[in-house]
């Protein structure tokens, strides 16, 4: 009937699906959709924000006397709305793992929300810590509202913050949702795995990318396009890759990552150090060492002797600020 | 009358835009917009991945036994959407090119969306080997569901392949709005006019760049910020660069590519190779061969002993996941 | 009351919100939000793009003969816009400065707007060319409207060249603003204050960081993940980081930048130079001359002798296009 | 907090709130709403007017050639909608009657509405005599097109059909909800209760009242303010008001009955009786009969002799077009 | 496949369309919908209602100095809608009559369409007299402004003034969606062929009827529950309703009717009469005569003496306000 | 340059502008709109019913434990919203009266508005007695909860209600615009001065009309058409209508007014009196007696014995449930 002869293709599209099911053992139970929406995430974070930050990432209108009203009604909403995600996450999980469990999927579902709101004055506390390092490391932010309001580092970290909790609280989908929504706004993408601590600041942060296992201290800093990566995938008996192994570097408190490094391995960067831009490391670094391009080029890696001061006006490379 | 003075900037304004269509030679023909429009095609891409992915990525209230009328709706709206950004773009050529036809515009445009369509289930049964590839590539991923939801480098696949199909039924203009929106979104820029095979698989994916020529086979692996350019653009007899020289790389099956390497040129990375995080590349590789950044800084490009395995347990730098 | 417990979280939230207010000596004021508001902006933007572009970025419904209509009231309607946004941003300054003036705050932000609007003209203008460049420095680009309607780089430079306005105007926080909206679309990173001559180039652009004293001439072109940044943040005499100092490289005119590529710091890129990809730079470098990644590598810098043409068809690595 | 003192007033409804459920006996149960959702009905109704009527009541974009594919899938999407409503409506019955039932409330909702589905056909066949009744019913009516974009009578009839289906079905309140849908777009009642034949007619409209056990034949037409009462409730033992009984009217075919008459009790108008403008009626009317109004008012209802032509050139008072 | 077995309801919809079209002599034409559409009307209305009254009626963020911009704009805007609206009317018409016509119908459109935009200051200034009839002859209007944003009375004759225009130009079909569209808000039906004098107020307005060829004064004032309408259809020699005839009375100036009067037929009420409520009128009625119910009802219409003050304080039974 | 020659109508649109604003001695002052805002108000109507009945007419996703987070927030809104249109009220009030005045309007409004809140909880309370009333009035009502949901005379009232206290607070335009919004829905049109008792319905409702200085007791019932108007305007020594007098009727405890019925002046209907449907009445009524509409069409008013039962199985005309 139709100018376009379609119905070949939705049979052929049909038969594509049926084969695609088929391969991976997919029962075709008549029913709705099972997998946790995108967009319900992306409504959830953003009532989230308003939640940590009323006046500032709040709606337009609020006013500061009626802050807790706002929050109290929002992150009721959006723990509902999120226990609904993760009713869906459990569910399909349980599916998959053709699991049995003691708990119904409701209760185990909001006990991990009760946590995980629980859980959100200490992310608020750390994200102010963030908001602060990143106005104090760049001599061009105008002020901690700027920062709040402009910087992608700060936006990815409000994700990662929170996409860390669920990550803990046994909710790995969720998480990943969320790190994907800030992955496609700044082109920073973090695993919500990684373990960051207090003060934690990207600047620029196009290309940054921070593996699952990375653990990062208080007071780092890392430029665009950094790399904490991993070296080697072992694999095991079967001739799978390994999971779960610790692959990823560790960053001590106050270390400078400048931009375009690539830091891989569970290797361990000292307090203090500072990596140069481009500079490509595999070994780990002595505290307070500073490690630049040339140096690695020629050598496999020139370590410089430790200073006191990490961050001061000699040559730190390819800060954009 | 407006406290702004706008009625001098209205009229610069209107002197600037004639000076640029008198020198752009644009007819003053009264009408309306003869451009394709991005929002018409972000809508109909939409609408495409629920057609392709009803499931998953179509509305959240669709149930399985539904899947066939949604899906016949969908695309006939779809189709016809698409037919007419198709008109726009061929009319807008015709005008370009003061060119004659013998096929009226609408006609043509009818024939070459119904060829697209006809090329959707192929285009599912790929992406389902691309699914798949980033599954079975990426420790991390739990499930290809999630793979489907969550990763960029499938979004930049499903907006590619389609690009694709528009490049080659000679709607370019449809395909590179297509593949920009893909861009925007995760940061991946590859060109409608790559051939790539099935399989294939972007981690991270930020900063990836994939020129118009290049040739992708079986199998392939890249990650984030990796480059398939051009070495040279030579120039005619007119001393303007010469079109449509075949000047990007082809990549066999099986190879790897990690993080930050550029291949530039029409150089051939043989089968199974692999190539390390941030090697610059302007020679062939041969098969099964191993190219570390160490070894290229040193020596232009040492190459290692073939392999069987070209992804196993030995160093393979940059990967994050 | 609620299946979560919120009444704890809402009253934990609060108190870290207080502290952070205590620490900020934020005054405790009843009353609305007092910043700039992001959405409020990219409408703004929006809206001049079709005041720019009225046939190509307008309304699809858009005619030629009704241009000036349109574009009179939606300046009108931006502007006025532009305006409360101004005052927000000079009421917040004057507030955290303390700050006493003789000018009222909305005159004042009534003639930055009006000084605004007339630079609208030239803003044109500049943008006329980068779509020129664009179309003339990659083979690729069928036409000046795919140009326009694609190219990540042209939505960056209307951003930028918008957002350099306001930053001259003394209105850097909106500049900002504008500035991180095109950067979460592109990837492509300018600070409001970089100085960038007609017909600029940025070709894929994911990674691009230009700082905000960088100064750049006429028919200048770079590509993906080029950096213009800083080499050195000198401190002061109180150990604080001095603000404004030119701290960013001049860029002259006909220079040619290759993907990946890193300039550092106040040094001076001759007319003509080209500078191939991934080359890591510190020093200036003569006009006419070609710097390649190979020669920088070995001996900290090549240089090959002047050309007249600068992108011939010898060796330009890096491009993609 | 608030500057309102709205402690109290929260504190005070909830109260009331607590009061009223005391009094209707209601459980509290901590769960959602269990009420069917007017927003969720008129979707429903909107969507099958577009089934019914592709291409006039359709979406403006739809073609000829894609009828089938739009009303399968509206289809199907507008009865699982239903299917909610339904499910919402008999679950909400069981708990108010208390009532234990052999049959699972999803498979009875579901029966019922696949036979409101199998009922379409005749209901659009029927509304099809209603548009033609009011194009030849009124001289100013230019096409029957015109009648079914333009006249609230036919607006009215469609909701009425659809309602009475669902009356029929055993769904009396969402037939309610349709109905009073229309009630307010166009100020005509017609309880879903009444049976009306082919051909019928509503001119102008607002103020019509049409009772719930209302009988009408075909070819019927009444004007603006026409009311079809009931005279008397009568009570039971109890003292309540007798339900169910047959109260209103029956009006045989052709029928006319002009703007303002009132119509109370179980009264009979014959076929083709012809009942003026402001008329007032407590009594049968014979066949052919025409009952004025300066008849009723002086003598309680003078009949004159039977016609043949029941609408012809005479006086027939009240009537607009 | 569906649960509901909907092919079937489907296929019988599709069967009884096809009979629907065989029985109109549609011609199954492949392609879109050719009826003006109601929700672009009502856009349309909704616009000029801005246009005529900008600062009470346009948008609430209008400033009084950008009024004529804004005017400009949306004037430009409302005109090429309502053109393609009267296109799709004439060639809705020229399909039906199968007529020919020497000139274009979009030639013919535009020259409609201008004519129409002439007239909008006269429009604007009658309504500004209906305001003040309303704001006079109401003691409970506060302000010319609350009865502009109230009273439905206003809004009725807005629409009836830009319908008339619309009718009295050959576009009988857009005239009448535009009445209806006031219908469903206000219960105020009056034909859009009706001929209304200034200061026109209809006071609460439910259920108020004026027919097509009603011929209305200046300053007169009627209530809800209204009807001007016609006694008889006479018929032709074919025994086909006779079309255009005046039918509908005639309503001198400053005549006042109360609620629930009924005037049938073409009489004339002479300058400064005042019909009672619930009066029923199908003869003249003198100049200055006051008519009240009980004297229509026992003999037939007792008429007193002229008066020269037609609304002062003795009984004139019916208002409300 | 538009085909439509819009310059000219703008300028005459702008001359009939400025001669109204002369006319009505309007300063033309630059700035923003004056009046309240009708969409505002809708909006606060809207959120309002959802806190008077959360789980019925609130948000659908709404869980019975998260009522008072709701009502808290949502009222703290609407009450916000409130404000601003109080202010706007007041200021244009002010500026039309030229007063001077003690209090600043802003506390002024806040003053009100915090009234009027603490007056929600008995308006909630009146409500749900007229709830209860239409549920026992018509045998036709399924359930309290249907009544609330379909019945237009419930809706009439929550407006009516909500509208009388915004009266009795001095914000009578604000009011106005409630009771407007409810006339447009429902076709029922009462002022917001009318003084109502508990427990009153209004069933079917089109075309009830009930004017400022009405007074009705409790448990009184009304059906459609039924109006509650003044006789006469008295005028003042100045020839302008008296403003304020009682001049609507005092309806006691306990009556019916069946549909059409008309009830002019400061008549008195006593307790229990049941008045028939289109009885015109302009005198007292007794308590307890019936009138009928042969009654008074006869002999001005037929008063039959009073009885204990008002609404008993005898003849009650016009009733249609």
């Amino acid at each position: 009937m139709s100018v376009f002869d379609l119905d070949g293709v939705v049979q052929s599209l049909h038969t594509v699906r049926q084969q695609w099911r088929e391969d991976q053992r997919r029962l075709l139970e008549p029913g709705g959709r099972d997998l946790p929406s995108r967009d319900a995430l992306g409504g959830i974070v953003n009532t989230l924000k308003g939640v940590l930050f009323p006046m500032r990432l709040g709606p337009p209108d609020l006013r500061q006397e009626s802050e807790n009203l706002y929050i109290a009604h929002s992150l009721d909403s959006a723990m509902h709305a999120l226990l609904a995600q993760a009713e869906l996450e459990l569910n399909y999980k349980r599916r998959r793992d053709d699991a049995r469990s003691l708990t119904p999927v409701r209760e185990d579902a909001v006990s991990r929300v009760r946590r995980f709101a629980q859980r959100l004055p200490d992310v608020r506390r750390l994200l102010d810590s963030d908001v602060l390092a990143a106005y104090h490391g760049d001599p061009a932010a105008g002020s901690v509202d700027e920062v709040l309001l402009c910087y992608p580092g700060v936006l990815a970290m409000i994700h990662h913050r929170l996409a860390h909790e669920l990550y803990r609280l046994g909710l790995p989908l969720l998480a990943r949702v969320l790190s994907e929504l800030a992955h496609a706004q700044t082109g920073i993408d973090v695993h919500p795995g990684a373990q960051i601590g207090a003060s934690f600041f990207i600047d620029h942060g196009t290309g940054v990318v921070i593996g699952e296992t990375a653990v990062i201290g208080e007071r780092v800093r890392v430029y665009q396009a950094v790399t904490l990566g991993a070296k080697r995938f072992p694999k095991n008996a079967d001739g799978h890759l390994e999971k779960g192994l610790a692959r990823h570097p560790i960053v001590e408190d106050d270390v400078v990552i400048y931009a375009g490094a690539t830091v891989l391995g569970r290797v361990r960067l000292g307090r203090g150090a500072v990596i140069g831009g481009n500079v490509w490391l595999v070994d780990d670094v002595a505290p307070g060492a500073h490690v630049t391009q040339s140096a690695s080029r020629d050598a496999g890696a020139r370590v410089s002797a430790p200073k006191t001061a990490p961050a001061d006006s000699t040559t730190t490379p390819s800060a954009v600020s």
